[in-house]
């Protein structure tokens, strides 16, 4: 690809190189970048390194953040007996837009996934046993409904129990909204098992 | 939406103002430059703003590149007495790639489009004429077989004419390796009105 000139091929290289991103669409980022106000590339450009030079983990609960400890475990009038353990931030910010979980958190970075070779080491598995030393009353797993989420709930689980702490895991069932003609059946069955009396 | 960090929030709304970037691939494009190596965030910002501050138009052709003329136009070998007109330099680069075609071209960075509002003078028209000057024998149109590409290659023809200088417009018709069950009825009228004789 030595059609353009030198830096829109390196831009080019560079932007494709960012996840869900192919080499059509880094050719069309780059000459809308290039065609942006200098302003423009300037922020944008400026915002990237900033956030990735600044952003880091809160000490407590591991979500991403400027400060050293996260809004959500600084606030006091949350329940800090109470916590949920998600796998990523989005996840948290999930939780968070329901505006009705007043616990707090434990952000993971990642789940047991033996294909992928990522172990209970390599994610924040023994951040979450050390908070457990203070006073909590309910751990809720809130891993993805995955092959990956699942084992790491389980695994969670196991490692939790032990202690006397209670472990719950969010509800797996059929969607909200959800028609059952088009639900796989591993849901329609987690659906029948988890019913509840009306 | 402060679900996230000021700068992450910051971060997510600069990305999702870029062409075919919604508000969920922003999000995960920014987690994922917030989790990249520093180094690398730190080449792919610089070179957007390199890009972006150095690539210019060449100012023969108007196509985007780093030097005052580019190789294209540069290149003695090739027949400057043979100008394709192209709406931009993605086309450009098109052409090029097929590796046959030997003359020169000129980028109009756009169609006229009264939808839009671009007129005669919003696009690199003028130049064109100015380049006419010179000695031209003649002007392929290859804007896009589109509403406003086929406007922009009519009015560029009622403009040439006048001047002497041949004016031709590539090929409309069925694609090379299309079947004609799924093409539509304007392309197939175009294919036979345009059929030459075997």
């Amino acid at each position: 690809m030595d059609l353009y000139s030198g830096l829109i091929n390196k831009l080019i290289e560079e932007l494709s190189g960012l996840p869900g991103i192919g080499i059509k669409s880094a050719q069309r980022l780059a000459f809308f970048i290039i065609n942006m106000p200098k302003e423009r590339v300037d922020r944008l450009a400026s915002t990237m390194m900033e956030a990735r030079n600044n952003v880091r983990y809160c000490k407590e609960c591991f979500t991403l953040t400027e400060q050293e400890v996260c809004p959500i475990c600084a606030n006091e009038g949350r329940d800090h007996k109470t916590i949920m353990v998600v796998e990523n931030t989005r996840d948290l910010a999930a939780y968070e837009k329901t505006g009705r979980y007043t616990g707090i958190y434990h952000v993971l970075h990642g789940a047991i996934s033996p294909m992928l070779g990522i172990g209970p080491n390599d994610i924040k598995l023994k951040e979450l046993m050390q908070r457990l030393q203070a006073d909590v009353n309910e751990v809720i797993i809130a891993t993805n409904s995955s092959l990956e989420g699942e084992t790491t709930a389980m695994y969670i689980s196991k490692l939790i129990k032990p202690t006397g702490v209670k472990v719950t895991r969010i509800a797996s069932g059929v969607p909200v909204g959800g028609d059952l003609e088009y639900i796989d059946e591993v849901t329609l069955l987690r659906a029948l098992e988890g019913r509840t009396e009306l």
